[in-house]
């Protein structure tokens, strides 16, 4: 199994991952949000490129049923009904809802990758179900780096560290790229702190002055789930993937 | 001092750069082998981002003192002079002449870095006499790394952590963003045993396999000449910046 890492989503086009298997990575806050909101029982989530694009799939959509989330400059978007805090995205708001998702990398990110034959959603929550679905399946991986604003950040390359050691506990059949044994001594180095590597960050610095310093709590909680969301025909579901040990979501 | 480094050259685009003081590593081989080029006598590099552009660029400089030299996939280009070997770039080859580059991702990194203020050329050859450089200017720094076809490559990014570790001896006041502390992490790791991690690197089991391991040992010289070589409205020339401590090279 090759694993490589993407330290931003301008590294490639949207065709490099076309029948590829994926991991979209964006620990602030993105991934870690969707995460939640599956978590809490949201039905699907469909993360789109643009707010125009979130306002417009969302008309076609039943009304009360379906929210529009997401932030720009980490601030929630005028007249959408939640922003992009994992703590918004509670049971008592998210229940059975489907969600249309906008935010500066992370939605972005994912829809770059819609050509990948699986495109999982991982954050620190969720690592140890990221790698032990990836070692199921036992593709060759890329693991893309939602980063920020096109650049690399620490701490989508420090979980994406994170998973490769989780897999490479489960196989040893693991050949690594540049990027991926970069990552895992990011990960020796910077995971040991998690929150305080979050905090340190460029844009944990950014989230706490503008007041979101609680979600990088959140974002830091190692493997508070064992979902492994999928990103299929434009949503991302949480499947069940408990049964067959080679299994693959359901296309529509 | 702010220093930040683009781990690929797709991070950001062209205008990024403008009035910035930017450094370009291409360690495997575009910047070392300029940097042996001027070492060696040439009097100007002029880097190109395609071989269209370099053929053209050619037909209209004086024929005998200009050397067309460049490669693909790490080949020389058919009919050019030279590839992108430094060795190639012997005195007896070079000096006095004017040389034009057209390389798979160092010579376009320089050209999409073109708008900058300052555009410095570094390599493990020249680290210490960059770091000095940047140092006496004083300015913030972005270090781009020419990565490999648009992704990382690890070779660059420990050359960048190596130059902030150098300017870090020299001055206190260096604010570091995520991929500076990275690469200075990385630079830990990796640049203990450099030649290692040049045979280990995916670049550089390209460059092995393809008859060039020779060009690794060159590569791996850290501090092996003082030259600063800078580009100046589309050349690049080796100023001497012994006099003045500010002095900036002379815009023609």
């Amino acid at each position: 199994m090759k694993i490589h890492v993407l330290l931003s989503p301008l590294n490639a086009d949207e065709l490099y991952f076309t029948g590829k298997t994926v991991v979209v990575v964006d620990v602030l806050r993105a991934t870690t949000t969707i995460i939640t909101a599956l978590k809490n029982g949201a039905k699907k989530i469909t993360p789109v490129e643009s707010v125009d694009f979130a306002v417009k799939v969302s008309g076609g959509i039943s009304g009360g049923h379906t929210l529009l989330a997401g932030e720009r400059n980490t601030l929630m978007v005028e007249g959408f009904a939640l922003g992009n805090s994992p703590l918004e995205f509670t049971e008592e708001a998210v229940k059975d809802k489907s969600i249309i998702l906008f935010t500066t990398n992370g939605s972005k990110a994912i829809v770059r990758a819609k050509f990948a034959e699986n495109l999982l959603i991982a954050s620190f929550n969720n690592v140890s179900a990221i790698a032990n679905r990836l070692a199921e399946l036992g593709n060759d991986v890329e693991i893309l780096c939602a980063g920020s604003n096109g650049m690399f950040c620490v701490e989508d390359t420090v979980c994406a560290g994170w998973i490769i050691s989780a897999i490479q506990e489960k196989t040893e059949d693991v050949e690594l790229s540049d990027s991926a044994k970069a990552s895992l001594v990011l990960k020796k180095h910077f995971g040991k702190r998690i929150l305080k590597m979050l905090k340190d960050s460029e844009h944990g610095q950014l989230l706490i002055g503008n007041g979101f310093e609680e979600d990088l709590k959140v974002a830091a909680e190692v493997d508070s789930t064992d979902l492994v969301p999928v990103y299929v025909q434009g949503e991302i579901i949480a499947p069940d993937f408990s049964g067959s040990k080679k299994s693959k979501p359901e296309k529509k």
